[in-house]
């Protein structure tokens, strides 16, 4: 299984004229700068979140998110997405069975006021921390197929490479060919829209492994392991709650991924030496 | 006025066996990774949000969200903060004045159900963009004061150093001499706790400046305005609501501050070449 290779498709910055300071003189230029507009989900027309997110991939942003964040299970369950511009920002409409809908109220009810950053809902303690189902197997890999991922996603941040303000979350084949690619101001929103992206291509998400350009935080691992990826792969550093949640559902994390080596924080099991099997 | 130089008080981080790979060869080593805990806050007894924050400065952190978000609007309007740790994470509940919580129980009733990342609640498009007013005249500084700040920043995030993992905001003099630091893993989180532990110092927000690790997204612009802040520095990218943000409150918005020069995005009347002004 291997689905096409697709990049962003909407523009995602906005041109700028700035003064620009260089060794004590300056100039007026113009800059590009990333967008960011608020989305608010709403599922069977109630309202459900609000994020900061670039205006671009949202198809995929909102199969990733519901995905996720374990609203649906299975694709097929988003039945029908709108997109609404308005002047605040972007409503995206989403249709899910009743069955999920009800779900979704009961956890809301549980919630008797407003929520916060980071953890997309949380308000009270006990519903911070959702402990997704162990990952299973997952893919073996080598540190060269890390690299050669690490090498592709270098060269392939459009967005990035224009604004230097987003992240991005890639999808690579376990010899380590990059598959997909998205981007965000938001790093949970890059990854949820690759997840979008990986569910609508029908990739197998247990025969490949996940880059991130950014940190490694505990919603990270949290959304990596409700899809039931095998292995993270963070440019940056992990927290130790991250290595925690990464240890109790298999996770093999992985952080400060660069040229010159990585880090292995969870599930060593998965980086092998020299691929034993062969890569399919 | 010039509040003493303090530093994060608790370690913030903890130690985990790793395995560390490096130019093809693996070694067993002990890492530090920056801790990240729930932490909720609850204003008279109300349930209100949950951040996932590095658990030291949390009183700063307290009383900084507290007013970055307006839930107050002056320090001494916080009477109280008392600290619990459970299992799941830890409790903070913050006692304010009975029409504060009023107000906050009517901007909760607004909302419906549960909200989300990046906009601490906002769960309708309607709540995401709150203006702050316009921020005065603030202060002017030069480009040296703001290579002064940068380089004391470089060498004042203890935490930091240790992990690879976390933000720092400070807050500079107008000839950039720092006074004060905070580090957290998340960059709106150092800010807050910046900012309450400057609103304990009693410090002028009038007579300085921020600068941020960071990239300037839209909160962070909306928090630092919210206390009348007139100049903010991220070495990274800004994004464009941000600065639409800067330039609808008056804020200089500066981004890619670096050694080398930075990008002024907003408010370039707040830069001058040389201080015509002696420097207080």
């Amino acid at each position: 299984m291997r689905p096409p290779i697709t990049e962003t498709g909407a523009r995602g910055y906005a041109l700028r004229e700035v003064r620009r300071w260089r060794h004590g003189a300056v100039e007026v230029a113009t800059d590009r700068v990333a967008e960011e507009v608020p989305v608010a989900l709403l599922y069977n027309d109630a309202p459900h979140v609000v994020m900061m997110a670039t205006p671009c991939d949202l198809d995929d942003f909102a199969l990733g998110f519901s995905l996720s964040e374990a609203v649906i299970g299975q694709a097929r369950e988003l039945e029908g997405v709108s997109r609404h511009d308005l002047l605040e920002g972007i409503e995206l409409r989403l249709r899910v069975p009743a069955a999920r809908a009800a779900a979704l109220d009961a956890r809301r009810r549980n919630l008797t006021g407003r929520s916060g950053c980071g953890l997309c809902g949380a308000q009270v303690l006990e519903d911070a921390l959702r402990q997704p189902p162990p990952v299973g197997d997952g893919p073996r890999i080598t540190p060269a197929a890390l690299q050669r991922a690490l090498a592709e996603l270098h060269e392939r941040q459009p967005l990035n490479l224009a604004t230097g303000a987003t992240h991005a979350a890639a999808w690579a084949r376990v010899d380590g060919e990059l598959v997909l690619v998205r981007e965000d101001v938001g790093r949970h929103n890059a990854l949820d829209k690759l997840i979008g992206a990986l569910a609508r291509a029908g990739a197998d998400l247990h025969g490949g492994f996940l880059v991130v350009t950014s940190r490694a935080s505990y919603e990270m691992v949290q959304k990596a392991a409700t899809l039931g990826v095998g292995l993270l792969a963070a440019i940056s550093a992990p927290t130790a709650l991250a290595i925690q949640l990464a240890e109790t559902t298999g996770l093999t994390l992985v952080g400060f991924a660069r040229r010159e080596g990585h880090v292995v924080y969870s599930g060593p099991q998965r980086i092998v030496a020299t691929a034993a099997e062969p890569v399919p």
